[in-house]
Order: C-alpha cells, then sequence, then structure tokens
C-alpha cells in the first residue's frame, strides 16, 4: 500500500474512522463502507475510496472485517512507529503538550523542548538552551519539530529547525512560516478557531435580539 | 459592519492579518493590503476583499491606517468582548487547556471544568462533578463549551453541553458531533494533524531510500 499520492482530506479523515471501529462492540465482526459513512454523516462514495487507500480487504456484501481495517488504518497513519519530535517554546502551551500523553497514542514522542530564556531552561524537565537545537536534532535525527513560541519568533525557530534537519513542522504560532520545498507546515490555528467560534456567537445573539 | 456573511476561510484568515501587523514597528503607519499579501503569500485580490469585510478605511494608494486596522480587527474577531466558556474533561488535555493563559488574548475566558471522575473533582482548581453542568451553565449564561473527554464520550458530552445551552462547541475529540442547527461544532482534530504530519515523514523518507 504506497501513501504517495494520498490527498490531504483522506487522511485528515482516516482518523475519524479509525476511531469510530475503535468505538465499536467486539461484537461488531465486519461492517460496511455504508455503515461507516452513514454514522460520520459523510458521502459512502467518498468513504469507499478513502478507505480503498488503505484496505484491499473489503468485500461486496460483507464489508471490512473491522479488526483487519483498525490494523490497516493504524499502520497506514503511522501510528504504530515511533515519531520523535522536540517542541521550541517552552511557555504554557509548549509543556502543556510535552505534559500530554494522549500523542504517544499516535506515534508522536515529545521528546525534549528547547527555550531561549534562560529561566526556562530546565535540564531535568528536558528543557535545553536553544543554542543546543541544531546539534541535538542533528545527533537524534529528529524529523518533527513542534513551534510553540509567540507569533513574532515563529519564522526564525522555522528556520532553525529546518537547518537541523526537521522535515515536518507542527506550527501553534498563529503565522504563517516560509519553508523549502519538501519541509511540511500543518498549522494548528486556534486563533483562527476562536475567531470562528466567536462570529458564530455574535450571529446567534444578534439573531435573538 | 456585519458578520453575518463572512466566510469561514476568510475569518481563518483574519488573524493572520492581524498578528502580523501587530508585528510591525510602530514607524508602519500605513499598509496597503498588497504588502500585507506579499508578506504573507496571498493572493492579493482575496486580501483586499478580506479586508474589506472588516474595515472601510484604506484609501486608494494609501492604503490602511496601521492602528485603524489592528483596532477594526480585534473588534471584528471578538477579541475585546470576553466569551466565558466551559471544559469537560478535565484530563491532561483539558487541563493543560485550563491553564493556558494565552486564550485571554482571543477573549476566551475559561471559567470551570467538569468530569465525571470524582477523583479528578477539585472545587478548589474549579473542577466540578459533570452533574453539575448543566445547573451552572444554564445560570452563568455559558454560550461556548469546550470538549477534552475521549472519543467515546464525546458526543454525550455534546448533548449535554447543548441541553445546558451552549451555542458554540471547540471539539478536541476525534469524533465527528452531530448537533442541531444553529450550534457550531468547530474540530481541533490534532489527531488529523499528526496524520498528515506522519504521512509526509513516510514520504520523504521513502524518496531518500
Amino acid at each position: 500500500m504506497s501513501n504517495q499520492n494520498i490527498s490531504k482530506s483522506t487522511l485528515q479523515r482516516l482518523p475519524l474512522y479509525l476511531n469510530y471501529l475503535k468505538s465499536l462492540p467486539d461484537t461488531v465482526i465486519n461492517i460496511s463502507a455504508t455503515a461507516i459513512a452513514e454514522e460520520l454523516r459523510l458521502n459512502d462514495v467518498q468513504v469507499r475510496k478513502d478507505l480503498a487507500c488503505v484496505s484491499t480487504s473489503g468485500k461486496p456484501k460483507i464489508g471490512y472485517n473491522t479488526e483487519d481495517l483498525i490494523r490497516e488504518l493504524v499502520a497506514f497513519l503511522g501510528y504504530d512507529n515511533n515519531n520523535n519530535a522536540v517542541i521550541v517554546g517552552a511557555g504554557k502551551l509548549g509543556r502543556a503538550l510535552m505534559g500530554y500523553t494522549g500523542f504517544k497514542e499516535y506515534g508522536l514522542n515529545i521528546l525534549l523542548a528547547f527555550d531561549q530564556n534562560p529561566d526556562v531552561v530546565n535540564e531535568q524537565e528536558l528543557i535545553l538552551p536553544i543554542f543546543r537545537l541544531k546539534e541535538i536534532c542533528g545527533r537524534m535525527k529528529i524529523k518533527i519539530g513542534i513551534i510553540t513560541v509567540p507569533a513574532a519568533s515563529a519564522q526564525e525557530v522555522c528556520d532553525l529547525l529546518v537547518e537541523s534537519g526537521v522535515l515536518a513542522i507542527w506550527n501553534f504560532a498563529p503565522v504563517h512560516l516560509k519553508v523549502p520545498d519538501g519541509i511540511l507546515v500543518q498549522n494548528e490555528n486556534m486563533a483562527a478557531s476562536l475567531a470562528v467560534l466567536s462570529n458564530h456567537l455574535s450571529e446567534q445573539i444578534g439573531k435573538n435580539r
């Protein structure tokens, strides 16, 4: 199974399928794409196409063996290999992410954090000074960098991560990062989410006036 | 200025503009949509249209007064009113979000958390038992609920929040939530982000073999 040509939107739906399948009782031996589509309110042609990227085990009229499909999704999503990552910016958000054990389930292993503020650096808590980033990422062959610095320093940190050999960046700073070809930036734009929430509220409250 | 008809993608770009404008030195009195577009690598027609939803103060050949535009963006995004919110699920992620002071900047004020586990409930830390959710949200007129429970309980929690009068839900559980009309769900799908990152890595590493 190749994952070279899979679309980003398919990739983003796969964890939804996986979570749904995991939530089913053990008595559900087989499941059809149609049943999954109905439950998740998605188009069933789309679900069928998505699952075809991941599995070849679906059978007409029977569907997929639930356990096999879970295993195939986990493998495809890389949740069974460990991706080591570092965080840059050990402020509140950075430390919250470091302390969050839930990422292990998704194969993300946050090893270390870096910060430029000497008051925050603490080797016992695995928070190192930023000047050691390049050497350590190179030596440990770190491929994922997580940016949780303020917006104003995010581009500088991004450049440093790229120089250090990182190939994928998970960006929590609300800025657009410029990267060379071959480097992926995945934005986790919480400020954008909050804008959508807040706008919805002002619309709803406007209506009820 | 009405925000009834603004598209979700425009809304999601507005915080980027705001952050960029805030990062400029005080000496930048005026700025054009073209300059913003170039800096953020966006289409300048799009930037012009986005800003026209927020501000009427742009002038031909001069552009926008930077300070005015910042003020207009802040007001439009609702960052200057306080939206009170509650969290359901006081696990690692829920507590991390509770402790993250950065949301205040975006007008989000997390007042309380709720959890069903009596061992986690702690009134001094503002973590209350779930059975008090409906009463408290009703009394305090809470309109935003943040879901940080495991995927399997997210729909149940969502229903409870809607019954309690919440109009907008910020969902960190990797599941599709069903809600009545008029209720907005904003998904923060970290599992999806991790799938995109991990797939990029396996592609890149595959190439270099």
